[in-house]
């Protein structure tokens, strides 16, 4: 790829028609997008994106957990794909690029080269995840982690929304439960294009982040037991306030971001005190904290530091409190030649850019346990995604499915 | 009361087994008492403290909204009466004696006279109270706010519990409503026996509160806006987190509250981050702030003290911060005469003792304004109220009502 110059590029308006006729299909009223997991709406949704792969010429295949992929042939018939790709599922009141994004940029990468008239020696697909944000069906990133084989395809099935309807009797009624076993296939590399979902980008005026890895993240259950008092009557030294513990102890929890560094991630999204009446001392306080690092060992220290710190607050006031993981997701790292060949089309391309390690989870996780996997990200308006609000420009979605044009061709070999 | 080794006392195994007795009625599997206002279990008992005031020769008489006045005769028939009593009605996991032994209480004095054949210059009646609790229909020391003139008869008539059933139609339905305007008469001093419902006369191993007010007391929501961001890819300083506001603000508020010496309160009993999702920064805190205090002075302090610790907390973050009170009731300084009346019943029965503030309001709070009106305190286990844990000992309740027995009859004047 030493003359990019030569090298196609994305046809940016197809691109962002694309992406605005898929936003159409589940458009709230407030300019964002509710396309839940394997609801009618996803079904049209996938069904759109079909024609379009089908006018594209690609071949297609759907697995047993509703997975789409798109393939266009590569000259050497037995290469591994390279594969991109991301999902077409939103949150309830969700944006219009989270996810789509990834799918359609993949597929203007295809459709860009039938435009060219460029081969490659490896065949490139589009994938649709089913179900990343599992949102309807409580488990995020659910249809890449059954092909990956980090969860079986019987309990994937089994999950239920609100309404008791399961994932397998959802896939079977929107005709999407496909015939291809849902099962890793070699990959010879693949990427994920994305809006960053936060600020670093925007704020920093670039284009790109090459994403090198994602943090190590869990989130934790605090539960602090004081005993319920009149609120009148008990002198503030004879009670046994969680509150005062609580107030103890989110400072701490802060201080342990700051000390870990600029790369720490410390969120309390949920508090709670029980009984919760206004004029009686809590008898518990319940907090979760969710904690985040790229490093391991900042990572560790973050949680050990969460386990002193309540243990400390609660001394202090001789309450008792315990701390309990209810979830965590180990980090990863991606694969060097992915995030070279990343680095190498930004350079190409002349885009502002950075390194970054991401601090969401995405399918890209759970490929990159069984095949050499990188991301590559957009900024985002304001950083805010999983809102309505969501926005890109035109400009910004061009030059990031650019970026994955030219590191999907590095990866896949042009044919002479 | 020069001579009080002459004067009577109280028989304390009657009134006791009267505790038992009307306990019974709304006992709960864990020891406490479910009688909330004018329920079945409510006429039940009020129909018990009837029957016995019956037997002790008294004349009944029921106002418009439910209050019940027994009298025993004085010697000069037109004096205004010795008044005392207190509530029936009780929390949904409530304790035996919050209430019930501030009227069993007076009655016992009545009997005690009887047996004694002491005839008073003032009539002295037993009172009680409709809907103290507050917690069937949500206003506290209704009946006693209704006969003193602080809420209009109707507008308590109209107050609905969860199912829709009105004060009025349910004191129609018990048998309640009675021919007395609620409205206030001339009484020349009025007693109110409780449980401290504070650990305060336990730790200090004393018998006996000489109640000298109540405190003043309110209760502030805060709201503190935020925006909801993802808990992975926004770094921590640049955030608009509202746990980082309250992080600031909980120990400002406890520090308030150590500022302002060992009579102040400040109680936090509700406290919510929405949207409340363990991987979101929240969008919005909200906390409940009740602030007591027995000097108006240092009351004003708390006040001010929480509005500016709300503007720094949130000035810090460059986030919205807003207080508002939504309920407030000023402090009592109870009459001069009936506190030293209860002082010097004290001193003849040799009883340890210490002035003291109420925490909590009471039916007493609302007569205070009407007429000369003071309170007696005893120990409960614990400090533990609103529970059906509460809990005294036969000795502390005979204790009580010797001193209410006492200071009634310096009040209402032994016949000659």
């Amino acid at each position: 790829m030493s003359d990019s110059a030569t090298l196609p590029r994305i046809n940016g308006r197809r691109l962002w028609d694309r992406l605005q006729a898929m936003a159409a299909h589940g458009a709230t009223a407030n300019g964002g997008c509710n396309r839940q997991a394997l609801t009618d709406t996803d079904r049209i949704g996938r069904d759109l994106f079909l024609d379009w792969c089908r006018q594209a010429g690609c071949d297609i295949r759907i697995d047993a957990i509703g997975n789409i992929f798109a393939r266009r042939p590569g000259v050497d018939a037995d290469a591994a794909p390279v594969l991109t790709g991301s999902h077409l599922d939103t949150q309830p009141t969700g944006g219009k690029y989270d996810g789509v994004y990834g799918v359609l940029g993949g597929l203007e990468v295809l459709e860009t080269l039938n435009d060219a008239g460029i081969h490659t020696r490896h065949p490139l697909e589009v994938v649709v995840w089913t179900n990343e944000e599992g949102c309807r069906f409580d488990t995020a990133m659910m249809g890449s982690a059954v092909w990956s084989g980090a969860m079986p395809l019987a309990e994937a099935c089994a999950l239920t929304d609100r309404d008791g309807h399961s994932v397998g009797e959802e896939l079977q009624r929107i005709g999407y439960r496909g015939q291809e076993p849902a099962q890793p296939f070699p990959v010879h590399a693949a990427f994920e294009l994305h809006i960053e979902q936060g600020p670093v980008l925007e704020a920093e005026e670039l284009a790109i982040g090459v994403v090198t890895g994602v943090q190590h993240m869990s989130r934790h259950r605090v539960f602090i037991d004081g005993v319920a008092t009149h609120a009148g009557p008990t002198p503030m030294a004879m009670r046994k306030d969680p509150m005062m513990a609580l107030a103890a102890l989110l400072p701490a929890l802060f201080a342990l971001a700051t000390e870990q560094g600029p790369e720490a991630r410390v969120t309390c999204g949920f508090v709670q005190a029980r009984p919760g009446s206004s004029n009686t001392v809590p008898e518990q306080v319940e907090l979760t904290v969710d904690i985040r690092h790229p490093q391991l060992a900042r990572y560790r220290a973050l949680e050990a530091g969460l386990e002193a710190a309540v243990q400390d607050a609660c001394a202090r006031f001789q309450l008792e409190g315990k701390v309990s993981c209810f979830w965590e997701a180990p980090g990863v790292t991606f694969d060097p030649d992915c995030v070279a060949a990343v680095a190498q089309a930004v350079e190409a391309l002349g885009y502002s850019h950075r390194e970054m390690v991401s601090g969401a989870g995405h399918d890209a996780c759970n490929l990159a346990a069984v095949a050499p996997t990188s991301m590559i990200f957009i900024p985002c308006e304001g950083g805010v995604s999983h809102n309505e609000a969501e926005a890109i420009t035109p400009a910004q979605a061009e030059q990031g499915a650019n970026v994955l044009l030219l590191a999907m061709l590095e990866r896949a070999g042009v044919a002479a």
